[in-house]
């Protein structure tokens, strides 16, 4: 066997044991009884364990230099530097570390829990400062073995080959931005009456039944993947079982269908990597903030459109029965592009979203570099919300406690989310140029010329290019802010 | 680290990783969408192969050794002497033979379940063939390292120190007694009306209600478990969360329970396991005979017993609104106990049950032992219905086609289900001894004085005693016919 078709062969069981944890992972979040969570921890801990060791074996860099050395095409050249890109992460944990931030992040998001809901900071401190101390270590020994900045060796986890140099500009031009025309945004909302709320009951039964509806549409579909429930939804499992969650409030239908939608995009994008690639580095997706652009192209791109809502106020009527102005399409436009300065970024609108993950990446950034004390994180977030966004919130509950990412130790996640919205915008507006009836189809409640569209330039790329290269053939530039500006000021403005 | 702590630790992640599996098998039966089948074989396979993997490990015997020659007390004794048993099974086999039978397995599975459609043998024939040709050389490498005939070697499988000279003489003893007594028992029941069929429609909301009230009455705790839907029921799960499923007949509420009672017996069983021994072999359910004995405890000698029908007719008359003669006792009695001559050893009833598996039984032996063509089994299996039970099937869908067992490479399973019979014979009488209430409880849908006589002198056992040991001190003798006899007269002669 060749050293390369022995490294397929190891990642191939590494991806089967992962495909193995997200199923884990999903019977926890919607499934588990309380009484079996010891037992799933420790089948987890075990699974992490032995996926770990297959890429931190000594064999391993010896496998690489020897493929290398081996006559390889074009995609499975970029396989191997994708598995090499996975070993130098795990080669660079020395066993000890990864078992100390299973457990702190363990206890850690255990006490954030209980922390969150008395909103009180200081009773998840110690927890949270033993965390942050085991991932500046990981930063530390991920930089060396990478050749990046601390920082950007955590980034590089979540989106591979991201750069803080990159995002300072890009976030700098939004934050430039952003302050005035939101307050552009809320006055012309002024102007205008506010949106009619949907009253009315919204059976568990009748919303699943929509929200099915609306993922065949937009082309889940259900013999490769589940729809559950969960407190926390999320899109989890394998590109050819994919499991989606929701949780269904019966006075708020509203929000469910859109959070299906977002979770649906992820799902689609799981779906459409390519077949060939199964359980190889190269048939992943390409990394958080792609990730991030394909739910957030279904949700806000696509899925709040006029020419979709044209669709959806008429369906969801005639599920729930609705009828009279609050289920016209014109307030259904009103509700979906609503705008407010919040204090909690799960909530939040797309023009308000941004301002939420930059005080966050400012935040993590000076975290990890030693420069804020994790006693001082409080008053670090209200100052940073009333400059960014003009509110500060009243209690740590609804400021630094209401992410779970840094109490689960996930630190140079957050700007991912707003990387994606922009990358959703170029996208999107890639797509609309080449596809002169995409809106036309929305307004039928039909998503496939579009996905037929990101399939073609997005899913079917994997890992195969860097994401850059990814969006680069597809809209023809690298990332910048100007797509999703324009997009902010032809629906808000416009 | 001692050898023995050594061990411990590597038999601990072995648990983890079969508990994996549980959940993994579990989805697959009860959750999985069609199109996720392929990765989940992957997973599975690569997860066996870890497993078979810790325990094949060249170390193991060197630790083996060492510990033995450590001071451990009794209970630790019979956790090592466990761990030795699961070593040898495992050693024994090669892994290009355990890699082969997965394969020829699923390979024979998947052309039996149409074989079974179309009732044609000869279409399933060469892959059975395939299948037991591999069993036998497994037969042989275990019978080898274990000192046992090849038979005793894959019945050691599922009843660990069972022998086949045992079940012989007990065999013969059955054998000799039922022919008769199934006549009286006959010929008694036409003296009496038909049992009159509970007619209505069983909506499966109203089932699953019901259902879980019987469960809960029974024990079962649902903070440590859950009951769920598949095409064939089954216990599957880990002690701590035990995953239970049925399926719901809307034209046949009766039998729905009756399975439901069966499965929540082995789930108590699981449930009740030691827990200081969680991931030891020593903390694992006994065998399939005892396992057995558990469900048919629940089901046979209390489920359809006087004393706990006199609870469950009401009970079902109020989940389903049933009034009338369908629904006294003595309706319910007449249909719970009902004896027939019939083709399905799953839809039989306990006096006839161990005629199907006598039969399976011989003609499993002949196989391993080479005596039986695999293309004579129809005929073998029509002359052997004619002499245990007076009929002979059809066809082979109602013949050697229906069960699952020999098709995915399960030889020397099936003498466990009687004795499994005959054990919960012998307990029950035990537990009826030792506990006056018992009944009188039974017939408020009260298990928990049977259930604490269980949990004590069975469950709370786990594998720290041979099964003969268990039951020798439960009972106050070895397994022998006369108990599960006398049961039988006093139910259908009395």
């Amino acid at each position: 066997m060749s050293a390369y078709a022995e490294l397929k062969d190891r990642f191939h069981r590494r991806s089967a044991i992962e495909g193995a944890l997200a199923t884990l992972q999903w019977d926890r979040a919607a499934m588990m009884p309380r009484g079996g969570s010891d037992a799933r921890s420790e089948q987890v801990a075990v699974l992490e364990t032995i996926a770990h060791g297959l890429l931190a074996d000594p064999a391993v860099p010896d496998l690489i230099s020897a493929a290398t050395a081996e006559h390889l095409g074009f995609a499975d050249r970029a396989n191997l530097g994708e598995m090499r890109h996975a070993w130098v992460h795990a080669a660079a944990m020395p066993a000890d570390l990864v078992g100390a931030l299973a457990r702190a992040g363990a206890a850690c998001e255990m006490a954030w829990r209980s922390a969150r809901a008395n909103s009180d900071f200081k009773a998840v401190l110690p927890q949270l400062q033993a965390l942050l101390a085991l991932v500046r270590e990981e930063a530390q020994v991920k930089a060396a073995a990478l050749n990046l900045s601390p920082y950007d060796a955590l980034l590089d986890s979540y989106e591979p080959g991201g750069k803080s140099a990159e995002i300072d500009a890009i976030f700098a031009d939004l934050a430039a931005f952003l302050p005035g025309f939101l307050d552009d945004v809320l006055a012309r909302q002024a102007e205008k009456p506010d949106p009619l709320p949907l009253t009315g009951s919204f059976p568990t039964a009748k919303q699943k039944a929509l929200v099915a509806r609306v993922m065949t549409a937009m082309g889940f579909d259900f013999e490769h993947g589940r729809l559950d429930e969960s407190a926390h939804p999320f899109c989890g499992g394998i590109p050819d079982d994919v499991r989606l969650t929701t949780r269904y409030d019966e006075t708020d239908a509203f929000s469910g269908v859109f959070g299906v939608i977002h979770e649906t995009g992820h799902a689609l994008y799981e779906r459409g990597l390519p077949a060939e690639w199964r359980g190889q580095p190269a048939g992943n997706a390409r990394g958080m903030s792609l990730h991030e652009s394909q739910s957030l192209t279904m949700e806000m791109q696509a899925g709040r459109s006029r020419a979709f809502l044209s669709w959806l106020a008429p369906t969801m009527a005639a599920a729930f029965g609705g009828s009279g102005p609050a289920w016209s399409v014109e307030n259904f436009v009103a509700l979906a592009q609503r705008v407010e300065r919040g204090f909690i970024r799960v909530e939040a609108d797309e023009v308000t979203y941004p301002a939420h993950v930059i005080l966050r990446y400012r935040l993590e950034r000076a975290m990890i570099a030693g420069d804020l004390k994790l006693a001082d994180l409080p008053g670090a977030w209200a100052e940073g919300m009333t400059e960014l966004l003009g509110v500060a919130p009243p209690d740590d509950r609804l400021g630094c406690l209401q992410d779970i990412h840094w109490y689960d130790g996930a630190w140079g996640y957050f700007p991912t989310y707003t990387l994606g919205a922009m990358t959703a915008a170029q996208l999107f507006a890639a797509a609309k140029t080449a596809t002169p009836n995409l809106e036309e189809a929305l307004a039928m409640g039909d998503f496939r010329p579009l996905l037929k569209w990101m399939r073609t330039h997005v899913h079917a790329e994997g890992s195969l290019l860097p994401t850059g290269e990814i969006l680069r053939r597809a809209t023809g530039k690298p990332l910048d802010a100007k797509a999703f500006k324009a997009h902010l000021r032809a629906r808000y403005l416009g």
